[in-house]
């Protein structure tokens, strides 16, 4: 292990938070971030994942996303244990992407992602890592995690050949992946790789047992951000080996998953994103091309989730 | 339960066969299938489904289906105890399907199975609901499993979707699912549906490790008719609670999972048809458009194998 | 040019023929081919191209595709000039595909064409005319066109590679496309290659004029059957140099073709198919899984066309 | 017409430019712009869309962006007559693509033009006109076209139904579409909308003989840029109605593009942006993601160019 190169592991759950916005979605409101990292703290979250999917990574500029970075770096900070970051800085430009990764090495998070450019996509493994090598290059002290998301991305490379062309181009701070996908095919492989020298973190919340099931002990999702009891009950119960148990719990996030999933929501990612609203912390409405809820649908989510017993179990 | 229809359920491994073709690939050799049920059998599969994907169904006329069909009947009733047979008879025309229903519950199986077309895909699940429903009018005493392979054929209808559309078609012999698919949030959905109503086949055997611990206990696939002993002892460990040893197994089957989709091997389908034929079962090989192993290839195949130590561990 | 094949030439407007089925879509209504066949000769139509996608042939059995070309060679035969017709004989079963093809040369079709298989799609041009080439020795005294639909096939071949692929395989009945594509760069590359040596018969026909006016002058399409009349004014148009009327005749045609897209009529086939009975040609609804117009939708379907003035100029 | 919004029409044919890197791809070469303009103008060109896809835009940063923008401005202005610039300022966050927009028209470009979000796509005309709108906001005297290139971006929104979402959203700049796409029915559907109130500006240059002739009088493409005079005689062929020398034109294009789009070069963009080198504008190589020609494939590229007479005829 290279010693210029920071020691970290995600090691647990972290959370892929929202980007807080003003009512209008057009502007940040960074003093939301402040209690959204104690809300965190107080649940138990002490890694995130900023600026990722979850976080409309593409739908900020540039500037946006420092902004945000930095606040999330010193809001962390103010936590007992402290929140670590982990900033995803990837975008389709290479020059922008690394200009990300610099500055969020100056300003101290703990690793830094990316996933790969969606519109001129790599082909290739190698062409892919050549891409990764150039960001990393930006910010050599930061461990490095690969942002594996091909339901969005549409990035068709197979997962375990982007970790062997990772190691032909010779990346030392690279470390892993966030791993959003379904296949536990796929996911054997990479977390098995090398002796199991990668920490595959497991991200699809809605499968998230057979995930651990598979080998997962990390995992980064949103989902962990307002509702990580049951995440944890799963955990606690797989290592037990009731496995009743965690599937009970498993069918109560996947019962969510189905609400937040309703057309009456518009996107997903717009009746998630309430859900943290819905907890209390104020990360506003999601930003156009995505369309926010309205009142009506806010109420709808509520009762809905109401009646599932959310607020119950959810912590 | 409507006493008309009969009882059936896979109810523990069922094996996904290939076609048996001369070495021309053009014409079936029948008589290869008593060897075959006699090796399935040896090794504890009493449960067939015939004439799927592994079973080259599109590649095959309406006449050969039903010959295949008519022989694994035959002969599955000379095994001790005697094999079920599941027929695959879901092919794009709605004529041709209803008769290959028709003529699967004449010659005696246990229960049908169809896809949705594919060229003409159902946009909803109503739509595909309403031609289940004819399907079905052709054998309606004889169960039925919805075959979900999304990854081939296309169709984007959400499964637990297709359930509750069957529920409104009213289709009393339809008993559950192939599910061929990593989406262990579907599979949750569907398998807990009605309170566990419907008898959901888990059929990704690379990733069957997280379909067991999800709730999967029934598995439809072709990797059981070749190597049905690391599937077992996946099971047996999850059921004794050492998801250690289960991993393990489970890495063991993904290795040659692996071998078996190296491109110097063409089609995944026509590599896997050849490990039956390594295993001594002379299916012969592939049809065009899937171009066959040839004696290099093959060659090749079987020295992985070695190398992994197949042929020691895979009964 | 082997004198043991056939000559044969699209050379003018092909008819891509729809189905007569019952009024519940699931038997075949062949009576209605003698009547189908006056019709299009009386409007100038002398060549069909049967059993294709507008003839949903996936949705027929085999023994339903035989039956219907042998009517249509019959009552094609019965016209003055006769209808020369073009048998589409492909599926995705190989044996099935030369079987289809042997009987449509013993029962003397003029020509047959066939798709790549759908499911198991043909990966390369190579692996596709090695398939095309099995499928022509079944019939090989028959001219053949492959027929080249990517939208609905999902087949990637480059178009031209499959010329190059189809002269490596040495096919020599092999005569040309039916090309149904909006790519006018892959259809210049087809039509002008090996100095124009084969018929690419161009088949989109809401962007006909385009195609003409990058070369063609054979065409296969299914609008034909039911609207000859702009079609020809534009070939004429394109002809005398006046491009001005023939953009007014395509823009004519294009008003139809929206209102069969109309998702108020469900798929655009079911519309296109019912232009034919509001021609007075009684072929019957679409089967499943495509679901036919019900009355309210016929009567909205000619208050459309009316409103357009299409009876007035479709001939 | 809104007089606070100015005057403007593409008009003819505009060039998709490549931005300029030095040879590592990672900086700006800006000098090499004015070079650039003398040479478009002496082609006659006098209208470029800048940071395009051709441009790499997604490649680059916001603040590269502006540069590029700032300087196309001011050497435009320099040549005479003056060269146009409409400036494609679309990314997929609504903020920066505001930015840009505003910066657009604050430095006096003559048009802006935008793609929509390619991560998280808009579903719906309606949707999408309503981030046109923020945009548009933003630069609310300028011109505006709206960039639809579905086979890059995977935007699957009809382009008719964007004309009408946006007419229904009253966006008063909005001018047309820059149109890169083979799709004639949907081309001719969108020129004809409304009477020809719209500058439908066709961009498929292996296309443009069907393009011209389905009524396309204005074009923006990267072909433009290397290689203006085939297009110039296709359009005059057309003009005075000799469709064969139109083809002959077309064909001689094609097979350059046939050259380009040749696997030995890996990307197609990095062979169209070298031949803009090999025409003596130094525009550099590409970024990545794509990746550069060698200089053996620069050497090839040339080769296989001259066979072709190219520098004879280009101009």
């Amino acid at each position: 292990m290279d010693p210029a190169i920071a020691e970290f592991r995600v090691g647990e759950f972290a959370g892929a938070t929202y980007s807080p916005f003003t009512d209008d979605g057009l502007s940040l409101n960074l003093d939301a971030i402040g209690p959204y990292a104690a809300f965190l703290a107080s649940k138990g979250l002490h890694c995130v994942f900023i600026n990722g999917t979850s976080g409309e990574s593409m739908s900020l500029s540039e500037a946006e996303r420092k902004a945000i970075t930095e606040r999330w770096v010193a809001e962390g900070a103010k936590q007992s244990p402290r929140i670590r970051v982990v900033a995803h800085i990837g975008c389709d430009s290479l020059t922008a992407t690394c200009e990300l990764a610099r500055h969020a090495q100056e300003v101290g998070v703990d690793a830094i992602s990316s996933m790969a450019p969606v519109m001129l996509k790599p082909t290739s493994a190698a062409e892919l890592a050549g891409w990764l090598k150039h960001v990393c290059a930006a910010a050599p002290r930061t461990p490095f995690y690969y942002y594996h998301f091909p339901a969005i991305t549409g990035i068709g490379v197979n997962p375990l050949s982007i970790l062997r062309a990772v190691e032909a181009a010779r990346i030392p701070q690279f470390r892993g992946f966030k791993f959003t996908d379904y296949s536990l095919f796929d996911y054997e492989r990479c977390v098995t790789h090398a002796g199991g020298a990668y920490e595959i973190c497991y991200g699809r919340d809605d499968a998230l047992l057979g995930g651990i099931a598979t080998g997962a002990t990390s995992h980064i999702g949103n989902g962990f951000c307002f509702m990580i009891g049951p995440f944890k009950r799963i955990k606690a119960a797989v290592a037990r080996g009731d496995l009743a148990a965690a599937r009970k719990e498993q069918a109560m996030v996947n019962r969510v998953v189905e609400v937040m999933g309703d057309p009456a929501f518009g996107s997903g990612l717009a009746a998630s994103k309430a859900m943290q609203a819905l907890r209390g912390v104020p990360v506003g409405p999601v930003r156009l091309p995505i369309r926010a809820l309205d009142a009506a649908a806010m109420t709808l989510l509520r009762a809905r989730l109401d009646a599932l017993g959310f607020f119950d179990w959810c912590d």
